[in-house]
Formats: structure tokens, C-alpha cells, sequence
């Protein structure tokens, strides 16, 4: 349909049978997407280089509206290939991001209702659906029901990243404790991570201003956060003057999936009270759903003195970024730190208190309607279904792990968590008198290592620092990604690795 | 399928033909609910109460996985109901949510390659789309093309809402300013807002923890911060000690649409170089599309002296929540206030500056892939069909004013802006000798007017107050909404207000 601007009416390119034909064939191209992708017919790193985008446009957009199919097109021959395609059997890189077929019907139903969302007489079911959901995640995971929605004491939510709900935890803590002592300044406010915390305590510290303080961790420790390490930092700052206020205790980091001492970090609490805990577990949150897994990562103890606690349905949760769940303990450490209601928001049944405003409970104002994937995902599932897929996968990599021990150039660094491995090129000596390689070589030879990975299109695995030793990461995730997959990425690094070690052998690293 | 539980290997419930067949219904079903809303077979205020989906919802995910089919019902049944739906052309409330099917085949495009993207790495179209679109976007409204990421120097994002937009903006402006001077401390901070700024910028403050001045603006300005106001805060300010540091300008308020004095607030920052400027212009941006808008909304001053400037495509530009545009005259101002690249986020492609690595633009980590939805939209309507939706909707607006102009018993507050009028009941004085209705009587009828109107189901708006001065806002922007939408609306406020009217002069009020 054309524009008719004489008569200004008309502004709609699209109607509604012309979508209900191009989405039916968007569907389609979707279809297609997948079927290459999950048969491994597309490679897992794209070939396009920095910049091949802008030449292939027009640099600036049309005067006139365009056919719809010319887009569709468009989309297909220059957007597609330059993708990442994390649902790639093949990919093991970073942490998955899920993906489902139920998500995505989920995220188009989403998409057609679109509003801001940001109290409840936005769109009522928006709100409501989110609230019941959250419940249904939260008891899915074993969390205490004080954090359910219908305790009416805590309560969960989606926040748009794990990085913002933390981000969002820190603010509630700081105005909690500055509830508690208006005396301080923002100058003497500390937050703890570890050295090993994602960079999203970090992000919080330089988006607020405030002091962040990683408290080493050890290796013999598997990087894991540990009760004496922290009661030191809190002694040595408050010493000073300082005010610990909140902690990022991990349950699953990024670079090994070290999992921080909960036990001891909650007698530290205890005597600290002022000390407010955000549990981040992004990654290794979706474990809960197996009992078999709630010992480890601590569910007893989040349960008792978690002040919050973050898990991403978009990483190992099969859901379409993004979802990532947070939950508080009492709502009140959130809204008393974010409720700022104009009279142009209110509403009578959120003065009622009959209804959760989620605009309160976090930065923005406006909110994304995520719920409905997610309660497509929970239903399409079921919690059977959620937890073949996480056992799955931690299956997968302990194939791996298998493989890695049987090498004689390849080790493991740190003991596998779940579906992560860690491992480095450590060659065996050749002889026995051989002296062992220093540190720095080791260093050297797994950059290169990786480099050479990082140059194939056919895995993609990333890096990391443990304490200064340069490892490479193994993360399984991707629904598509079977036993065969695993294998074929074993003898890609063995590939590699025998020929990063050729390279050194033959001196082409020691001379550098 | 079923999950097999036993082989491990299956944990799809829904297989790619499974999807096509459902999808294929989904797009069905939105179809038949635009059918519904354009021709406003459904009524504008959902009739559900709150608390009203938990009881018709399990209390907790099944076990196994469900038939989709039941899925998809449950959500036509029991979701549907309880959508405010933002784009039924009797939607008159806050400003509107834009919606779009080119929009909508966008969004599901982008669920459907399901990714993070926060580097470029991650995928790399993602990010190369972003930074054409914003280009394209920016040329468009006209924005000096420092503010093109194109020039190397400023640039263009997506963020998720203004707000979000905004607090970015001020975390730039503190760290801008704490290193030009790094005596200062947190607590002599203060951001600048107007009484009328949106609750953004009281928003930003709780969240950093800083202070915040909303400097009083006057009716007789139109609600306008002007420069004056500005100077004197700033000088009051800093007599005592205060260090202001951003000013959150409004191009185009939420409560009435009012435009700050932007030239006069030029001067005033050649005075106070340290004070950074972010222009706010979440809803009338999208006004910038048409030339001769530009010189009202300060086009030229935003050039010469903003910021950074926002503008969300989600409100007035036809795009499906969520979509905020952001540009900054340097792209350091983001970067150096939020980048904190770890090793596993180093890339040789960031490391190198030859990409865009917009994680260091915005507050979290994760990156909703927005540009593609926006790219559709720009296309699919070019230029001159945005063009004709602001002129269409613009118009729409002046039909409303006029009618209200004609009635005996209401009244304009503010002259309108653009797409929105903010009235009340002000009735004409019955006898010449009749002696004004007092002020705080007014806002009492009017109360009474809102809450008549807010009981029915048949038109939505929002109540504002100015000054003290209670009122009702009537902002248009619906693509559905025709000038008979519009004719109804008045009708129905006349009713309602006539009603009104009578229970105050039979004393129902006057009683109270």
C-alpha cells in the first residue's frame, strides 16, 4: 500500500493481510535458518570483517517507503551472514544464550502488544503474568517462598541484564545502609567483589561513583570467595574508616565456574549485619531446577541470607535473550530505593498497594514484556524438560572433560563446574630429566593456542585469566550441540594445539 | 514431541516444523486482534481486576511439557484480555507506544538469532546495523553529523529507555567533571532538572545517590526552564559549596509538552562550561522528521551544544517497545565514564578501535538487538511516511483543540504542543456577577471529571497536575486513530464533564 500524504490519512505501509503474507514467509526464513544451523551447514564464526556493513547500504535511509520483500531480502543476504550464531552446535564459547521455538512465538506475541509496561494499568496481564511466572521460576529452584511474589514480603522480577540487577542491588543497599547510618559519606561506601566476580560489580562501582574492592581469591581455592578472605577486607577497611556495605557473592563465575564459599561467607554476615548480600548467578542459577545440584551451589544458603539473588533464563535457560530473573527478600530494599511516583503515574490500584508496580524495582521506567516467553518456555517444557536439557549439557562437557584428561599436551586447570571446562596446552615432559616450562612460556605457547583457534570458523571457544595463567574456555549450551559436536571440537584444539607446539618446539616462540 | 528423558539427547519440545505450523497460527492470531483494534471491536480499557490472572493460572510450571496449542489458547483467553492496548485509536493516554508490522517482523527476526550483543565479536551485524541505522536516523532528524558515528568522534545508540538514557548521560557528566576536578566529593554534586522534567532525572539522582535541583518554572513561561532560573541556581548553588554538573533539558515535557529555553540555556553554559547538557526528547523528537518543526524544538541549539540527546522511536515513531535513541557529541564522554573491558571481552577487532564496542556505551552488559526493527520501519515507511505520521498526528491534535475551544464548560491550559492538548473543566461563569470558581474548587471538579472519565472503558487518559493546577492530558499518536476517534473522545469528555458539572452544582462537591 502506498502513502497517501495529500490526504494524511494514510500511514500505514503494511496492513494487516501483507503481514499476515510477510511474516508468514519471515517464518519461513527462520525455518531455513535453522535447519542449516542445527545440521552445522552454516559455520559457527562468520567471515565478514569490521566494517562490511556500511558499504553494502545507503547512507541514509529512503525518501519513500519500500517493498517489504526487498527488506526481507536485504535482511537475508547482508544481515544474516554477519551473525554470531550462538545456537551453533559448535559454539562454546562465553556462556550460551538460549534460544526455543516457544520463546520465540512468545517474544512475537510480545512484540504485537507493544507497551511500556511500567505499572500495572499499563497492560494489567503484563504485570500479572510477570508476577505469577516469577513465582513459578522461583519455586522451580527450590528458592524460599519469602521470595515468591504471592509472600507479599519479597518478590522476583525481570531486569534486562544480570549486570543491572546487580546494578540495582548495590543501589539498595547503599540506600539501606544509608538508612542505617545517614552520618556517612558516599566516599567511605565499599563494595566487595572478588577478583573473580564478573565485571558487572565493577560496571556498578564506576556507574555509581563508588569504591569497589576484589578481594583476592586462590587458586588452591578454585577461585572461589572464601569467609576468612572477606572478614580481613571487611576488618582492614573498617579500620580506616571505610564502610563495607554489600557483597557480589558468585555462584558460578565467568572464567571457571568457581562457586564463592557461602557457608562461611554467611557466619562473616552474621557478624556484619550492615553487609548486604547480591547473589549473582547468571550462568549456573538454572542448575537449581536439578535437585541433584542444589547442595553445591548453595541453595541452603542463599536461601537463608540472600538479600537477592540474579539467575539469566538467557544464558543456560533456553529463552530468547533476555530474561534475567531477580529476586529480593523483602520488596521493600528495592522500592523504598527506586519509588519516585509522579502524580502522573499513579494509579489507584497501586496506591492501594493491591498490585506490584514494577517500574519501582528497577532503573528504568519503561519495561520490556518478557513474561510471556517465559511462561510459554516453563509450560512448553515443563520442569522435566528444563532439567533434561541442564543435565544434558553438563553431560556433554564431561565427555569432554574425558577427552581433555586422555591428551598428553592438553590439562585441565581448574576442576570442570557443571558445563564449563577449563584447560590450557600443558605439555607432558618429553623427558624425564626435562625442566618444567616456566609460567610465562606456558603463557605464551596458550596465546598462541588460541590465536589459532580464534583464526577457525568451524569453534568458537574465548579466553581467560585465572590468576595470571592464560587458559581457554569450554562452555557447552547450545540445544543443537550433541556428542559429536564435543568430539569434533576436541580434535579441532588437539589440531591446534599440536601444531601451536610444533611451532614452539621449533623455536618460532622462543625467539619472539 | 515428547522428552525423552531416558536417552538425554531430546530436549525440544517444539521441532522446526512444529514451529512453522504454530507460528504460522500466532501470526493468525495477531492478525485477528489488529482486525479487532482498528476497527475498536475491543474496548480501549481492559475490564480486568487486579489480582485477576493468579487464580486462573496454575500455582506452579507443570512437570512435563505442554501441548502448544494449549499454550497459545491460554494466551488468547486468559492474556489478551488484560492487554491495555496502547494501539486502539481511542488511546489517549501518557504518550503512545509505537507499533508497527514492519516492526513487528523486525522483533522476530531478532528473537529469532537470539544473542547477546555486547561486542562486536558477538555478532557482528548486530552492532554494524546499529551503527548505520543510527546514522540514518540522525541524518534524518537533522542532527549535526558530529553526532554520526560515522564521524569517528560522536555516535548514535539504542538504549532501553530514556530514562536509562538519561542516567547514562549524567554518569558521563560526573565523570567528565570529577576529572577536571577531583577535589570534589559526591555530596556537593547536584543535577539539574525543572519541576516538569520527567521523573527521569529524580530517577537518575536516587539511583546514583546524588543530589538533584528541579529548578521552579512558571505558567506564564509555558512551563519552560528558562535561563535566568537556571543562572540563579547555579550561582545560589555554588556560593554554598554545590558543584552542579548535568542539566537534564526537556524538549517537550511529559505533563504538557513544554519546550525549555534551550537558546537562553546556551548562554548560561557559556558561563558554566563544566555544566554538561543532556537533552531529553523522548516523545517530541520524533517531530525533528519534519523540517519545519525544527526551529521550535531547538534543533539548532541541540546541535551547537548538547551532550548528549534522546529520543525514543518506541513512543511517537511507530516502533514496537523498545527503542531509545541516544547520541552523544563524543563517544569518550560513554566510554570513558562505563568501559571496563575484562580479558574475556578483549577482541582484536576492539582492542584495534576499528568497531563500535557498544557495551561500553550503555549501563549493562547484554545488548538487545533493537536496530533491525528500526532499519524495517525506516525503509518500509521512508522518510516521508514518518513524515506523514507526525503531520497526520499533529493534525488529529488540532481537530481536539478546536472542539475544545468551542465548549462553554472546558478549557485549554497550556497552549497545545504538537500532538498533546492538556485541558480542564472550567466553566464559563453562568451570570455576569457570578464570582470565580476558586482554584482549589477547580482542581476539585476536575478530579472528579478524571475519575469519571477513568471509570470508562471506552476512552483512556491521563491526569496531570501544573503548578498545582489539576488536569487532563490528551496526547494522540495511535496509527489507528481517525479524526471520528478523536470527535468521540470529545464527546465523551463533554459528557463526563457536563455530568461533573451537575453534581458540583447540585452541592454533591461543595459538600464534601
Amino acid at each position: 500500500m502506498k502513502i497517501d500524504l495529500t490526504s494524511g490519512s494514510q500511514t500505514t505501509t503494511m496492513d494487516i493481510e501483507q503481514f499476515r503474507k510477510e511474516a508468514y514467509k519471515a517464518i519461513d526464513q527462520i525455518c531455513d535458518y535453522y535447519y542449516a544451523l542445527q545440521d552445522a551447514k552454516i559455520p559457527v564464526v562468520s567471515s565478514v570483517e569490521p566494517g562490511y556493513l556500511r558499504p553494502l547500504l545507503p547512507s541514509s535511509a529512503p525518501q519513500t517507503g519500500e517493498e517489504f520483500a526487498l527488506i526481507a531480502a536485504d535482511y537475508q543476504n547482508l544481515i544474516v551472514p554477519g551473525y554470531t550464531p550462538w545456537q551453533h552446535p559448535s559454539f562454546f564459547a562465553y556462556f550460551p544464550t538460549g534460544f526455543s521455538f516457544e520463546g520465540l512465538i512468545g517474544d512475537l506475541f510480545a512484540s504485537s502488544a507493544s507497551n511500556p509496561g511500567f505499572n500495572w494499568t499499563a497492560s494489567p496481564s503484563c504485570t500479572e503474568l510477570e508476577v505469577v511466572v516469577m513465582d513459578w521460576a522461583a519455586q522451580m529452584f527450590g528458592l524460599d517462598p519469602v521470595f515468591y511474589n504471592s509472600s507479599g514480603v519479597g518478590g522476583g522480577c525481570l531486569q534486562n541484564t544480570a549486570s543491572e540487577a546487580a546494578l540495582v542491588a548495590i543501589v539498595a543497599a547503599r540506600k539501606s545502609y544509608m538508612d542505617k547510618h545517614p552520618e556517612s559519606k558516599l566516599e567511605e561506601l565499599v563494595i566487595y567483589v572478588s577478583t573473580q566476580t564478573h565485571s558487572l560489580g565493577m560496571k556498578a562501582a564506576i556507574i555509581l561513583g563508588l569504591q569497589v574492592r576484589a578481594i583476592e581469591v586462590r587458586s588452591e581455592d578454585n577461585f572461589a570467595l572464601k569467609g576468612d578472605a572477606l572478614r580481613s577486607a571487611i576488618e582492614e577497611d573498617m579500620t580506616v574508616g571505610k564502610r563495607p556495605f554489600v557483597l557480589v557473592a558468585t555462584v558460578g563465575t565467568t572464567s571457571s565456574g568457581a562457586i564463592d564459599d557461602l557457608p562461611a561467607i554467611g557466619e562473616v554476615v552474621k557478624d556484619y549485619p550492615d553487609l548486604k548480600i547480591h547473589v549473582d548467578s547468571a550462568w549456573l542459577g538454572m542448575a537449581l531446577v536439578c535437585p541433584e545440584f542444589r547442595e553445591t551451589c548453595y541453595l541452603k544458603e542463599i536461601n537463608e541470607f540472600a538479600d537477592s539473588f540474579c539467575t539469566n533464563f538467557h544464558k543456560w535457560g533456553l529463552t530468547n535473550f533476555d530474561a534475567s530473573a531477580m529476586w529480593v527478600r523483602d520488596r521493600r530494599y528495592l522500592t523504598e530505593a527506586l519509588d519516585i511516583t509522579p502524580p502522573f503515574l499513579r494509579t489507584p490500584q497501586g496506591e492501594a498497594g493491591t498490585v506490584i508496580e514494577y517500574r519501582n524495582w528497577h532503573l528504568g521506567l519503561g519495561r520490556r514484556y518478557r513474561s510471556v516467553k517465559l511462561w510459554f518456555i516453563l509450560r512448553g517444557f515443563g520442569i522435566e524438560g528444563f532439567q533434561a536439557h541442564i543435565r544434558k549439557t553438563i553431560n556433554l562437557n564431561k565427555i569432554f572433560t574425558r577427552l581433555i584428561e586422555t591428551s598428553p599436551i592438553l590439562k585441565i586447570v581448574v576442576p570442570p563446574s557443571f558445563s564449563l571446562t577449563v584447560f590450557r596446552l600443558f605439555p607432558k615432559p618429553q623427558r624425564p630429566d626435562e625442566p618444567p616450562i616456566p609460567e610465562e612460556t606456558l603463557n605464551e605457547i596458550n596465546q598462541l593456542l588460541y590465536g589459532r583457534l580464534n583464526a577457525r570458523k568451524d569453534i568458537i571457544l574465548t579466553q581467560t585469566k585465572l590468576n595470571g595463567t592464560f587458559c581457554v574456555r569450554f562452555a557447552v549450551g547450545s540445544r543443537y550441540t550433541e556428542e559429536e559436536h564435543v568430539k569434533q571440537a576436541f580434535h579441532a584444539i588437539t589440531q591446534e594445539a599440536n601444531r601451536t607446539l610444533e611451532a614452539w618446539r621449533q623455536g618460532v616462540i622462543g625467539e619472539t
